[in-house]
């Protein structure tokens, strides 16, 4: 029914190529293009060998020349591009849309390269752009920006007439066996955790030291695991979408050894972002901590244990207070099983593909830049299950918070 | 009296300059040399401002470039050099002592870049080269090496007909006030303690896992302090020198964060020393994150408390048997008043000049190449105290070990 081609050869790469190939009817053909070209050979690979799948075209190119990719795109000529290589890049990944005249989506938003930021502006700053040129992009189609937006959406429309109190929960109680490494790029990832707290309450954001909020929480077929708040990018864009949030928060489990880790690399000065001379060349502390890190993509085998990624919502319906939670649990032997990658990028992958998927038959449309809550939540849940990602939900939830 | 040449700018170098500069009478003038000639140019005007002294010349030499540095040594045609740059460049620099017919002191045995074993078998191996040119070449003239090897020789002299017991005891209680940060150069210092611990013991070397042996000892004027066994080098000539010990073995304190650092630096792969390639350049993390991490050199600002290194040593006199304690407690405030140096730096510099010192005054003679517990201790001691690092002794002392 239609090509797609997709940029990012890392673990969410992988799984978003396994996952189209498992419907062919829809994506009957498709493209992984990275800087690394053998990365994408070796997706494409394992596809044929696993699922017989062989509509796979390969190629390398650097997803910030817009000259070069706009050229790939346009001799590629695919429906769509599925972004799920750097946030740096979404910006030209943008561009280079907008240019080949061909719809986007992604699961990160824009960060650049020298604050660590996380904020929507530079993409929402697109919407007249892909408005006027008749296109789509969609943002955040992961799952943490993305289902959890669709979550909050569902219980928006069928479950509240007003939602107050959302409280994003996630939680990754897998072992992978390693001292050290992180379950997604590391460079995003520490940016991301280093950065003080935040979140959405009565009308501002409250900001608060990396950390300092702390609780027990218990998640479905896991139990309790330490939780921290901290900012995720989600929230910026709900409490924009869904204006009766009194607060919203975002939660997520981390190890004490994990969080002595965090602290050490921060100490001794390699989560730093701003270049440092060595032996005559700049070198960005945070980046080459990447390259000496386990790669997140590698981590499947033997990776045991479950995500649970949900949210945890307060609010009236009918004039009665009422509490609701809506959850996967994702289990990373079944991800390494089914895509040879581990839980996390699976997790996110999925909803890639199924937001493509989404737009491909119509069931999402509209032109111009859209968070996913944004759209109609209902035909995306109705095949997350089926996708991969099952979803359970608890009216009268006991939500801790 | 003498022209000497220092080669090395960092905070042992600075260390030696000044005390160099505190006995003019022997020491007429000097040159300072190292890779950045504006180290060695700041540590001469602070020389100058501090205490008058300008007989300071200074250059910018590659101590592993050995005919470069031949150059240097014949043009300026000192009495010997003085080398406390890298241990990687003692063999490059003996060759270029040897060629340009001049004395030779170090504080710290040759090791190779590629591995990490600490070993004087390169040195020693330079025995007939220095006999035949008639110059003598004295290895490890630091604290530790170097001090400890002569208290160890007083106490052989002196104190006793057989030293059977020997633990040297290395205590560092100072506050820096960093997170972390290494008290010399964070590579050889992170090389020499992730290694297995090693120690003496009846006619044989026993390798036991780095940290598996701790003890709590209590240092003079300190306290009690967490000590570790760990290898250091003067072990081997000590045990060479002085065959009647049963037992050699070196403590080290470590504070549980230290060793929380040195785990996680372990754990990300930071302290490797393969080449890893990153962005098309071959980078070493270890080399890396000795960039990253604060100069050992610009510690001593607000540097507080004190070292305390000794021999503590069992054996026998007259029949009976004896305990023995020597010991030296520097502050690393007045280290830092004297010289803008912390106590860590300041230890190893003063023995270096007095070593130096010896030699000159004819006081240490001989051809070759000489472990300083080969010459006679009495003259060193006698003016070690004067030259800043007094140093206590007790028989009968309680060991704990």
């Amino acid at each position: 029914m239609s090509r797609v081609m997709i940029i990012g050869a890392g673990g969410v790469g992988r799984v978003v190529a396994y996952k189209c190939a498992e419907y062919p009817e829809v994506f009957t053909e498709f493209m992984i293009a990275s800087r690394t070209q053998s990365k994408c050979d070796e997706i494409a690979a394992d596809i044929k060998s696993d699922l017989g799948y062989d509509k796979i075209t390969t190629a390398a190119v650097d997803a910030e020349d817009v000259p070069a990719l706009t050229k790939l795109i346009k001799d590629y000529d695919p429906f769509m591009v599925i972004h799920v290589a750097l946030p740096y890049q979404d910006l030209t990944i943008m561009d280079a849309c907008l240019e080949a005249g061909v719809h986007y989506l992604d699961t990160a938003n824009y960060e650049p390269k020298e604050e660590a930021k996380f904020e929507y502006s530079h993409q929402w700053a697109y919407q007249e752009k892909f408005k006027l040129a008749g296109l789509t992009a969609i943002l955040g189609c992961g799952f943490d920006p993305g289902v959890t937006s669709i979550f909050t959406a569902r219980a928006a429309t069928h479950f509240f007439d007003e939602i107050h109190y959302l409280d994003i929960v996630d939680a990754n109680a897998g072992d992978h066996g390693k001292a050290f490494a992180t379950n997604f790029n590391p460079e995003i990832n520490i940016r991301e955790i280093t950065q003080p707290g935040k979140y959405w309450e009565n009308g501002k954001w409250v900001e608060i030291p990396a950390f300092s909020i702390r609780k027990d929480l218990t998640y479905p077929d896991i139990g309790p695991k330490e939780s921290y708040v901290l900012y995720h990018e989600e929230l910026e864009s709900l409490v924009k979408h869904f204006p009766t949030l009194k607060r919203a928060r975002f939660w997520m489990t981390f190890g004490d050894e994990y969080l002595t880790h965090l602290r050490v690399i921060q100490n001794i000065g390699m989560a730093g972002i701003e270049p440092v001379m060595h032996k005559g060349v700049e070198i960005i502390p945070l980046e080459f901590l990447k390259t000496v890190l386990p790669d997140p993509g590698g981590l499947g085998e033997g990776y045991s244990g479950q995500t649970s990624i949900g949210c945890r919502i307060r609010g009236i319906k009918d004039g009665q207070e009422r509490t609701y939670y809506i959850w996967n649990n994702c289990s990373h032997e079944r991800a390494y099983r089914e895509t040879r990658a581990q839980g996390v990028s699976y997790t996110t992958g999925v909803p890639a593909m199924t937001g493509a998927m989404m737009l491909i038959q119509g069931k999402w449309d509209g032109t111009g830049v859209y968070n996913v809550e944004q759209f109609n939540p209902d035909p995306f849940l109705e095949v997350l299950g089926k996708h991969g990602l099952e979803w359970h939900e608890e009216v009268g939830a006991d939500l801790e918070l």
